[in-house]
C-alpha cells in the first residue's frame, strides 16, 4: 500500500488551511474552484429548449403547483397567483418576471472566508454524499445503521479532500442521535470539523432557524452581516408529482428571507414521479422546480436560488430505481439546457445504483460525473461516497469518488492544452530526433513534476509490483487511504471561546427540547 | 446471479445472424451502428489547431520521418519526398495534397454482409482487446501466459457481444502457438469463429499476405471483389519518435496496394518517446501518422486510411505509461480536432493502467471512453477486455466493458430525448395530477418494456436483495456472464466447404513453414 506507507509525519503548521496541499495521508491537489472549460452537450435544438419550456409553463398554468403550506400559498395568492386550495396556478409571465430576479451566480462564504464558492459563473463545484440512512464499509462488510462516529468520520474526509467544496446534509444520518436533537449535534461537529458552506435540513422552522443561528456563530456575524450575503445553503424536494410538501416550503422561505442559498431538487423518477419519457420528466421537474424559485423571489427578490435536477429512471423490471443510466444523463443535459435559458445555477449529482465500492459503482458515478459536466451543474451534490441509490454511505467509495474528482479537476486546467512554443516542443522534438528520449532533455526536466496528474489512490504499478505489494484492489486501497487521513485529520482551527458559544446553544437548545419530529 | 440463473436455452435458430438480439445468456441490444450525436469537445481554438498542424508539418519539413523500408523510402522519393538515406522529408503541400486523396468515410465488408461497418459519418464503432500476450481471470487468480484456447474464448465473445463492431488483433496472444505458424492458426479461430471485420498484423509480408488470402477464402471472393472495396484492415504503430520500422511498413504498403483498411496509431507516451507537453505529443503523433497516409494515398490513391492517436502520458514516478489520465482525454479530443481539419476517420481505445477489473479498471476505461466519444472518434481499438495497460487480457473485463459500451451505445439513441407530443407527456401529467403515480397510465404501460435501457451485468436490486443473491461484486457476476455466454456459444455459420478451403490452406501454409521470425 504506497499510499499509506510512504505517509510521512508533518513537520508543523496546523490543519485545515484552505490553502494549503493536503496534510500528510496523501498528496492532493490544491483548493481551487474548477472552471467547466468544456462547451456543454446540447441534445435539445432551439425548438426542443422552446417545447419543454411550454410544456413546463403549461403545467403552472392550468394544472397548477400543490402548496401544502398555508403561508406559502397566502404569499403565492397575494403576488397575483391563482389559487384553489392548496392548488397555485401561475400564468408564465410571472414565472418568467419572478425567475430573471434571481442572480444567475452568487457566492456562498463560510467560517473561512477562504472556502467561498461561487455558485455559477461556469464553476463545478463539488459536495460530500448526503442523507444515508446507512452506512458501509469494508471493515464491518455489511450495511449498518448509521451513528454519530460515521458522521464525525465522513465529516472529517469532507474536510480532508480539497475536491470536495461544500459539506453537504448528513454525509450519514446518525440514527443514534434522537431526531429532536440530531441536528444540533451533527451541525456542531460539522461547524467543528469543517470549516466549509455548510447545509441546513429544511425539516420543519427549528432545524433550519438553529443551523442559521449556528453557522451565525461559528462565523461570529451580526445577524446583518449573516444576511448581506448567502454563509449556506438549503436544498428542497418536490413530493412529485406536483407537490410542495409543509416542512420543506417552511425552510425554503426562511432560508430565502435570510439571503442563504436556496436550492430546489424535484426528484423525478421517469415512470413513478413523472411521465416515462425523459423530455416530459424534465419539464414536470422544472416546473416544480420553478415554482419554488417564483416564491423565493416573492419573499426576497434576488434571493440566491438555483434549479436542480434527480430525473433519473426506474429499472421497470423491479421498479427499483436506477442512476447513472443513459436516460438519466440526457435527462441532466436537457435541464442544462434548460438552466442555461432561464439563467439559473445549476445543482446534479454524482449517483450509482451500486451496493458496494466496485465497477458497476464507478461506471455509474462516471456516468453521472460526466452528466454533470456536459450539462454544466454548477454544483455535484453526493459527489463523493454513495452507494445503494443513497442508502448506503461509504468510506471506500468517498476516497475513490476523491480520486475521479481531482481527475476531473485537472480534466478542466486549460495548462494541459497549451499550445505556446513551449507547449509544442518543437525544440525537444528536433533535439531528440529520430533515436533518441525524451526523459533526458531540459524541455521534459523542467516539467516532469508538474506536466501529469499524479494519482493518491490509481496504482499505476505492473502487474507484477502490484502483486509484490499484496495484490490489494482498489476498493481494499481505498479503505487503507481512509484510515490513515482519519488517523492524521486535525480539525480546522476555531477559536475556543466559539467553539464555547456553539456548544453552549447545543446545549440550551437540548434544554428547551430541540425540534419537534411529529411532522 | 440473476443473469445466469435467468438464462433460457433457445427454442433454435442459426447463431450468428447479425440482427438478432443475442443468443440466450444474457439479453443484448441488437447489432446497430451507433451514431455520435453529441457534438464533439474541442479544447483547442482556430488558432491552436493551426499551431498545431504548422508544428506537424515542421516536423515533417525539417526534421523528417526514418523509414526503415527501402521500397518505403523509394516510393516516397520517386514522389518528390527529399531522402536523406533513411530519412524522408516532405513539403507540406505534398503531405496535404496526398492527405486529401485519402476518403473522410469508408467501408469494410466481412464474409457476412450483414456486419459491414462504417468508418467516418459520425460512426462509433468499438472492437476487443488486440495483443496482450497475458491473460487473467478470476478463476485462475493470476496473471498468466496467454494460449490458443484463451485466445478463442476471448474470439467468441467478440463474436457474442453486438456491441463489438469489429474484431481486433489477437485478443489475447496465444505464445503456446509457434510465431511462425501464429498468424494461420489464430486466424482459421477469428474467421471461423467470429463473422466480423478480421485484423492482420503487419508484421513481415507473410502474415499479412496470409490472412487477405484466408479472408478472401472466407467471404469466397475472387481477387478483384477482394480490392473493389476494404474487406479487412491493419494497423501500424511508428516507433516514436519519427520512426517507421519494416516489417509495419511492408504490411501498410500492402495493405495499401490492396484497398483495405490502414490505420496508424503512433504510441507517443509524452515525456518518454514524444514531448512532455501534450500539444507537442499531439503534432508529433500526427506527423508520424500523416508520413504513412501520404505513403499509402501515393501507392493507391483513395486507399482508405484512418489517423490513429496513442498519445498518453507516463507516471513520472516511475516511467509507467498510464492511461485514461486527464491528459489522456485531451490528448485524444485535440487529436479529433487534428482529424477532423485532415478529414481522416480517426481510431482512439479504450484503455487502463488496472491490473484488476476494479473501480479504478472501471474509471480509467470510462475515461478513455468518453475521450473517444468527446473527440469524434469512428473505431475504438482494445474497448472490452483490456488491463494492465494492454499488457493483460481478461474476460471479466470484457464483458464489464461490454455493459458499458451498451449504455454508451443506447446514450447514443436520440429516442431519448423525444420531444414530440409523446415525449412530453403532458397529458400523462394532466392525467395523474398531484397525487397519483405514473406507472398505471396509459403512457407508461404502452412504452415501460422500451422505454429504458436494460442493463445485462448492472445490479439494481437493493442491497438486502443483492445480498439474498449471494453479495456478488461485479467481476464475479461478469465472470458467471462469461461462462454462460461460452457455453451457450455457437459459430457463425459458415459452408462446411469453405471451412475445408480455409483449413487446407492453413495446412498447406504450416507445410511451407509459416512465416519468419527472424524479424
Amino acid at each position: 500500500m504506497n499510499e499509506v506507507s510512504t505517509r510521512r509525519k508533518r513537520g508543523g503548521g496546523r490543519a485545515g488551511h484552505a490553502t494549503r496541499r493536503g496534510t500528510a495521508a496523501i498528496e492532493q491537489l490544491p483548493w481551487i474552484l474548477p472552471v467547466n472549460i468544456d462547451r456543454p452537450t446540447e441534445p435539445l435544438t432551439e425548438e426542443g429548449v422552446a417545447r419543454i419550456h411550454d410544456t413546463a409553463m403549461v403545467i403552472l398554468e392550468e394544472l397548477g403547483i400543490e402548496f401544502l403550506n398555508p403561508e406559502a400559498v397566502r404569499i403565492l395568492g397575494e403576488a397575483g397567483c391563482r389559487v384553489s386550495g392548496e392548488n397555485v396556478r401561475m400564468d408564465r409571465e410571472m414565472v418568467m418576471e419572478y425567475v430573471r430576479k434571481a442572480p444567475s451566480s452568487f457566492t456562498m462564504t463560510p467560517r473561512n472566508p477562504e472556502r467561498q464558492i461561487t455558485m455559477g459563473s461556469n464553476h463545478i463545484l463539488f459536495g460530500n454524499v448526503s442523507s444515508p440512512p446507512s452506512y458501509w464499509d469494508l471493515e464491518i462488510g455489511r450495511k449498518v445503521s448509521g451513528t454519530r462516529e460515521m458522521c464525525q468520520n465522513l465529516l472529517k474526509l469532507t474536510q480532508y479532500f480539497n475536491c470536495i467544496h461544500f459539506a453537504g446534509g448528513y454525509p450519514v444520518e446518525p440514527v443514534d442521535l434522537h431526531a429532536s436533537i440530531r441536528h444540533l449535534d451533527v451541525l456542531y461537529d460539522k461547524l467543528t470539523l469543517t470549516d466549509k458552506v455548510p447545509h441546513a435540513y429544511s425539516l420543519g422552522k427549528e432545524r433550519v432557524e438553529d443551523v442559521m443561528e449556528m453557522v451565525r456563530i461559528a462565523a461570529q456575524l451580526s445577524d446583518a452581516e449573516f444576511e448581506a450575503s448567502p454563509r449556506m445553503y438549503t436544498n428542497i424536494n418536490s413530493t412529485s408529482p406536483l407537490k410542495h410538501d409543509y416542512p420543506m416550503l417552511d425552510g425554503w422561505m426562511r432560508c430565502a428571507a435570510r439571503n442563504q442559498g436556496c436550492i430546489v431538487t424535484p426528484f423525478t423518477l421517469a415512470g413513478a414521479m413523472a411521465p416515462v419519457t425523459m423530455a416530459g420528466a424534465v419539464a414536470q421537474s422544472l416546473a416544480e422546480g420553478l415554482s419554488a424559485i417564483v416564491l423565493a423571489q416573492i419573499i426576497r427578490p434576488g434571493a440566491p436560488c438555483a434549479i436542480g435536477t434527480f430525473t433519473s429512471n426506474v429499472d421497470m423490471k423491479s421498479g427499483a430505481p436506477a442512476f447513472g443510466t443513459p436516460e438519466y444523463m440526457r435527462a441532466t443535459q436537457m435541464t442544462g439546457q434548460m438552466a442555461r435559458y432561464y439563467g439559473l445555477p445549476m445543482r446534479s449529482s454524482g449517483v450509482c445504483a451500486a451496493n458496494v465500492p466496485d465497477g458497476q459503482a464507478m461506471w455509474e458515478t462516471e456516468h453521472s460525473l460526466w452528466a454533470a459536466i456536459q450539462s454544466g451543474t454548477n454544483m455535484v451534490y453526493h459527489a463523493a461516497g454513495w452507494l445503494e441509490g443513497g442508502l448506503i454511505a461509504s468510506p471506500e467509495k468517498f476516497v475513490m469518488d476523491c480520486e475521479v474528482l481531482q481527475q476531473l479537476i485537472r480534466y478542466m486546467d486549460p495548462a494541459i492544452c497549451d499550445v505556446s512554443d513551449d507547449g509544442l516542443g518543437l525544440e525537444a522534438i528536433r533535439e531528440v530526433g529520430s533515436s533518441g528520449h525524451f526523459f533526458g532533455t531540459k524541455h521534459t526536466q523542467e516539467r516532469y513534476t508538474t506536466a501529469f496528474y499524479q494519482p493518491f489512490l490509481s496504482d499505476w504499478k505492473n502487474y507484477e509490483a502490484w502483486e509484490a505489494a499484496g495484490s490489494i484492489w482498489t476498493a481494499e486501497r481505498a479503505h487503507h487511504v481512509y484510515k490513515a487521513i482519519l488517523e492524521d485529520f486535525e480539525a480546522p482551527p476555531m477559536e475556543e471561546s466559539v467553539r464555547e458559544e456553539l456548544a453552549a446553544f447545543v446545549e440550551r437548545r437540548k434544554s428547551e427540547g430541540g425540534a419537534p419530529t411529529d411532522f
